[in-house]
C-alpha cells in the first residue's frame, strides 16, 4: 500500500495513537489502513467412499490437486463460500454441510476452513479455475501432488476419523515451510522462498 | 474506497474479467481491489461457575456488556487473536481454550469466532476499551445490555451446554436486525438503519 484510498495522497506506516502494531496511516486525511487476515472456505465432497477433487488450472499450484476452496466474499456466509466454491471450481452440487477443519496459516495472514458435503449427484465437471475433476478413493489420493497443505492435512483427518466414523471439528495451526538450507556454493532457483511459499 | 492504494489514481467499480462480482479496479494501474469479511476472535473466560464480561468503554455499544473480543490481525492465529484480546479489553490471562462458535454476521461482512477458556487467575482489570471487567453468574448476566448479538448467542450455548456438560462446536449465521417500521408521519433518529447496524 502506498496511496490513501480515501483521498489518493501518499501513505506512511507508522503506529497510530492507542495502537500497538504498525499501520499505514494517510498523513492528509488521517484514515488508518487497516489490513487484517483473510478467510479460505472450501469443501470436502463426497459420494459414497470417494472424494472429489479438482486439479488447478491456475497458480499458486498450477496442475496440482486440491478441494474445491477459494476466497471468501463480502456479505456471504462461510458456508455459503464453500458452496460456491465448489460450484464455481467443479461445477459441483453439495449438501449437509458440516464444519470440519479451521487451519489457521498465520505467516499468509488466512484462515482455511473446510466443510464435510456430500455430493448431490455426478454431474460435475472442470470449472474455469480447474484442469480436471475427479472422485478418488482414499488409497488413489495423489497426496505427492497435493497444491496446499492444509488440504492435505483436512484429508489425513478425514480418512482417519471415517474409521472410527467421528469426525471433530479441528482447530490447528500450519508453520511456515522450513527455508531450505542455504548451502555455500550455490543458490539454485529452486531454494528461492518466494516460490517455496506458495506451497502454503 | 476512491483511489487505488497502489497508484493513487481514481478507481471505478466494475465486474474484471473473469470474475462475476463488482470490484474496484484501478484503469491506471490494473491493479483490482478485493475486499473480504473480517474475523474477530474472542473468548468466553470462566473462573468455576462465573464468566467474565467487559463493559465497553468505546463505540459501538459504548457501555454495552461483551465478551473480550476484536478483530484478528495479519500474521496470528485466531486462538492467538482471542488470548491477546482478552489480554487488551480485560488485562486477563486465559489457558485451555477451545474452539466454541463460529457465527457468521454476512451482513457486515463478519465472522464471529469464540473459545471457551479458563482465567488462570483473578488478576484482571478494565483496559483501556473497557470501563469495567467482572464476573457474573449465569443468573446475574446483564442479558437486556449486551453489546451484540453473537455475544449473546454464544452466552446462551455456553449455559445450556454446561447443563448437559457437553460443548459442541457451533457453527451458525445471525440475520440483519429486522428493520424499524417507518411510519406514515415520522421518521425519528432513533429509525436510522446506520445506528440500529451497530447492534450488528
Amino acid at each position: 500500500m502506498k496511496f490513501c484510498s480515501h483521498c489518493g495522497n501518499p501513505v506512511t506506516q507508522r503506529i497510530p495513537e492507542g495502537d500497538s502494531r504498525l499501520r499505514f496511516v494517510c498523513d492528509s486525511c488521517q484514515t488508518i489502513h487497516y489490513q487484517n487476515p483473510n478467510i479460505v472456505a472450501g469443501c470436502v465432497p463426497t459420494w459414497g467412499t470417494k472424494v472429489l477433487l479438482c486439479r488447478r488450472a491456475i497458480e499458486p499450484r498450477l496442475g496440482y490437486w486440491t478441494l474445491p476452496a477459494g476466497f471468501m466474499e463480502n456479505g456471504e456466509t462461510i458456508e455459503q463460500a464453500a458452496v460456491r466454491e465448489t460450484a464455481e471450481e467443479a461445477c459441483a452440487r453439495v449438501r449437509n454441510l458440516s464444519i470440519y477443519t479451521l487451519i489457521d496459516v498465520p505467516h499468509i495472514s488466512q484462515v482455511h476452513v473446510f466443510f464435510r458435503a456430500e455430493l448431490v449427484d455426478l454431474d460435475f465437471a472442470a470449472g474455469p479455475e480447474s484442469l480436471e475433476v475427479q472422485l478418488f478413493d482414499e488409497a488413489d489420493i495423489p497426496w505427492d501432488e497435493l497444491a496446499f497443505r492444509t488440504v492435505g492435512r483436512t484429508l489425513e483427518c478425514f480418512f482417519a476419523d471415517r474409521r472410527v466414523e467421528t469426525y471433530p471439528v479441528r482447530s490447528e495451526s500450519i508453520p511456515p515451510l522450513a527455508q531450505p538450507a542455504i548451502t555455500r556454493f550455490r543458490l539454485r532457483p529452486a531454494d528461492n522462498p518466494s516460490t517455496s511459499a506458495q506451497h502454503l
